[in-house]
């Protein structure tokens, strides 16, 4: 972790590969232009975006320009700002399949940094098709792309392979023009703040590690959802499913920030070392444990929020026998020293109630018998880590009830650090991009990270492609099968309800 | 503890010696009122008011009334309750020195009984001088006020005894008379919501009782202060000072609350013992050992909230060269396993900046040079318990500043009880009538507790009379004498402020 953030990064020039994207456009674009307005970027940089289609570099930075507004990240007064950092824009046309366009690429990159003075530092932004990963890295180094003055750094974005064969494949392709230490492989959820707040939460209080393992933790739950269905990206998703879309990566990354040891020193390589062996201890289900410790399950026709909603096999694009999951729940357990005994439930889903991600710690409860919990009613202590929409962090904790001689009652004691009105923490791309410019992969997931995600998911996804278990329906608009709720019963405890909803609906059972 | 607490208790004659005073106008009419109305005290009771002055029994409910009114606590649609209320209140005149007198007041007390169908059920309340709490107990017995056929209660306010001799000859006193469990020796600052709550929160939440010794545990700060002086009371805090006025009760009931081990059970004497046992442990000093640990401070001319105010020896009543000390701060350790080497700081004075009491605990600090702690400029996490006069707990931890990379910044996480609109715990008192008229003796002091508190005491007060140790002055309007202060920054800590108040102010050394 690098702790200067607040002075310009070194002279850069970011070639982005698909430009006309969505990613670039929603994310990327704002990031940028927030990067220049806090003058992360100083004045010495380029961007130079690559796309198909046939843009004169006055019109890409109308593409530009109209992304900024149309997703909020341009006021009125900013007009002056906006010029400066237009500038800084221009834009290829290329076939990224076809190497004869490197060499007009490598052109306009030189144009600009010798335009601006640069030091020859380039960032190979691949925000495209995951077909395209690999040929486009190799082009990379057969066009002669990588700068031989400065460094050169290749951001990837996800997914890094659709299983363990498929991502060993894209990283030998990759590892043959950029070095492990050169490569940034996104995971947005570790750009997120609270995200990062984890470690910090953790080892800067003296508080947490003494209660941090299985002498007091009952189990953690880490819920990912979302309200929307596949909407327009079913072409990927249908191959995709929650699993590889969210758990592989997503999902496991937040179980690592929680489980990981303390590292030998807060740096780049010491933290992701304990990571990666909070995977090693992740233990694997072999394909007949599948069943019993992984739920998976596919919306049907319901209402979210008053509006009905179609299932997942009537949306547009998506087969009308479709098998692929919108939902996965968990149960995982960590054969440390630390972990060992302490369920890891995670769950993730589309058209679910709310969208929100979180991750609560369930300590264990007193004793029955013992004390206040003569009835054994006495509701165990709460941290909950609220990382969307909300970012805070909540105890629950037990006291009297005022007037009364013994009669308790849950109390909520809540840190909410973007609840101020006006208050905006960074997006996650802007502080991963960042970061990259830092030269600093903390939160970027390293090859044994993904090798490790993908050997722990590989033989649930064959025990599902063997339907070994079953895929179950649950109604838009639910936390999920009911099987994800049994999950958690056998084991005396539930889904604690993630911020702003009722207990009554995290753990209704749908029968469908 | 008794968790009956919503059902009227059994019928019962409250005898209240002293009606006329303060404490009944300000606190105890009021209490029995609210009992009342809350139903605690049913239909079957009788209060009969004891005093010197000659009153009719109409006369006297004018007098209960008017000080309930005169202290808010009659609303004008509470006249039905009133009036019910009023039928239950009764008058003796009464020369509590004269043996005769009790003849009257044990017919008045029968006739209520018989009126209200009681069964025989009494309770002795003494808000009287303190010099009279022997004789009219001695009187109590010879007069045969004592009932036959229901219990008997004594009611006892502070100061028990000035000193362990003269507590031990007023206990042998009252001992003729009552019975140990018979006896309930008020110290109000047990009847504090919040201080009731410390042994739920400890005892209720699993999160805690891991933290809660000398591993966690940096040191604990308890804090009582007063913006008032001595007001119309120097008569008698010409003669006890804060020592004995708050120290010797309420300062070291906190400590116990706060250092008791978990009790065999929750029960009245399984908890009373482990505070004795807090007791037994607390290091007592010898002379000269005093000036080192305990600071005496008396407030000279100063200001408060813009407010000029005299100093103590200019107060009227207050002899000009009065060595009473108006503020007691302390370094107390508890001599057992789990608290060794934790400094359980105490400070109590009147004419400080602010009207607080509240519970601090310092947690350890993390290493220097560890992690985030690198130099060694990191904030301990802390816990307060709020007591007065908002009633909640907080935490402060270490957070990641949004937007940095390993910039931190402390966090507070607040719950308080009483913030809300509208919402009034209840006042000590009745806390404690209620218990009294339940037999539950929990949060009274034993004898053992009353005699152990002034062996610790009774050196320091001695080492003061034979002034081994300085008399110190403090501007009124600063939370004490430097000594105060420095005595913590030998011990690389520091009184941390209160809630409400400035880190600036807190430890603003004031050089007189």
């Amino acid at each position: 972790m690098n702790t200067q953030s607040l002075n310009a990064t070194e002279s850069s020039t970011i070639i982005l590969f698909g430009a006309t994207g969505d990613l670039a456009r929603r994310k990327l674009f704002p990031a940028l232009f927030r990067l220049f307005k806090r003058g992360i970027l100083g004045e010495k940089f380029a961007v130079l975006g690559v796309a198909r289609k046939d843009l004169s570099t006055s019109a890409f930075q109308q593409l530009v320009l109209d992304s900024l507004k149309e997703f909020g990240h341009l006021s009125g007064s900013e007009q002056t700002e906006w010029d400066k950092f237009a500038g800084h824009l221009d834009y290829a046309s290329a076939d990224l399949t076809q190497g004869s366009t490197y060499q007009n690429i490598k052109e306009r990159a030189e144009q600009m940094e010798s335009k601006f003075g640069l030091q020859g530092n380039r960032i190979f932004y691949l925000s495209i098709a995951p077909g395209l990963f690999g040929p486009v890295t190799i082009h990379i180094k057969d066009g002669e792309l990588r700068s031989a003055k400065g460094w050169n750094r290749l951001v990837i974005e996800k997914p890094f392979g659709r299983d363990f064969h498929s991502a060993q494949e894209l990283n030998d392709t990759i590892s043959q023009v950029f070095r492990e230490e050169e490569i940034y492989r996104i995971d947005h959820y570790l750009g997120k703040e609270m995200v990062q707040n984890i470690e910090v939460i953790r080892f800067a209080n003296a508080f947490f590690e003494p209660l941090w393992n299985n002498r007091y933790i009952s189990n953690v739950q880490i819920t990912s959802s979302e309200t929307v269905g596949v909407e327009e990206r079913a072409g990927y998703y249908e191959k995709s499913g929650a699993l590889r879309d969210m758990v592989q990566n997503h999902m496991l990354q937040m179980v690592m920030m929680m489980a990981m040891e303390p590292p030998s020193r807060l740096e780049t390589e010491a933290i992701r070392d304990e990571k990666v062996k909070v995977l090693r201890s992740l233990r694997r289900y072999k394909q007949e444990e599948v069943a019993a410790h992984v739920v998976r399950g596919q919306y049907v026709a319901g209402s979210i929020k008053g509006e009905q909603v179609v299932g997942y096999r009537e949306e547009p694009s998506v087969s009308p026998a479709s098998m692929t999951e919108t939902f996965v729940s968990a149960k995982l357990f960590i054969d440390n020293f630390r972990w060992a005994g302490v369920p890891f439930y995670i769950r993730t889903g589309k058209r679910m109630p709310v969208k929100a991600t979180e991750i609560l710690v369930q300590f264990k409860s007193l004793p029955n018998i013992l004390y206040f919990n003569k009835h054994g009613n006495l509701e165990p202590n709460l941290l909950s880590i609220r990382i969307y929409p909300q970012e805070g962090i909540c105890f629950q904790l037990n006291a009297k009830k005022p007037g009364t001689d013994g009669i308790l009652a849950p109390i909520a004691m809540d840190f909410c650090q973007n609840c101020e009105a006006g208050f905006n923490s960074p997006e996650a791309y802007e502080r991963l991009i960042q970061d990259c410019l830092e030269g600093d992969s903390t939160f970027f997931t390293r090859w044994d990270e993904v090798s490790l995600a993908w050997k722990f998911v590989d033989p649930i996804s064959k025990a599902w492609a063997d339907e070994i278990s079953e895929l179950q329906p649950y109604p838009a608009g639910t936390w999920g099968p009911q099987q994800s709720n049994l999950m958690l019963q056998q084991d005396d405890t539930k889904w604690w309800p993630v911020h702003g909803t009722k207990e009554e609906e995290a753990n209704k059972v749908m029968v469908y």
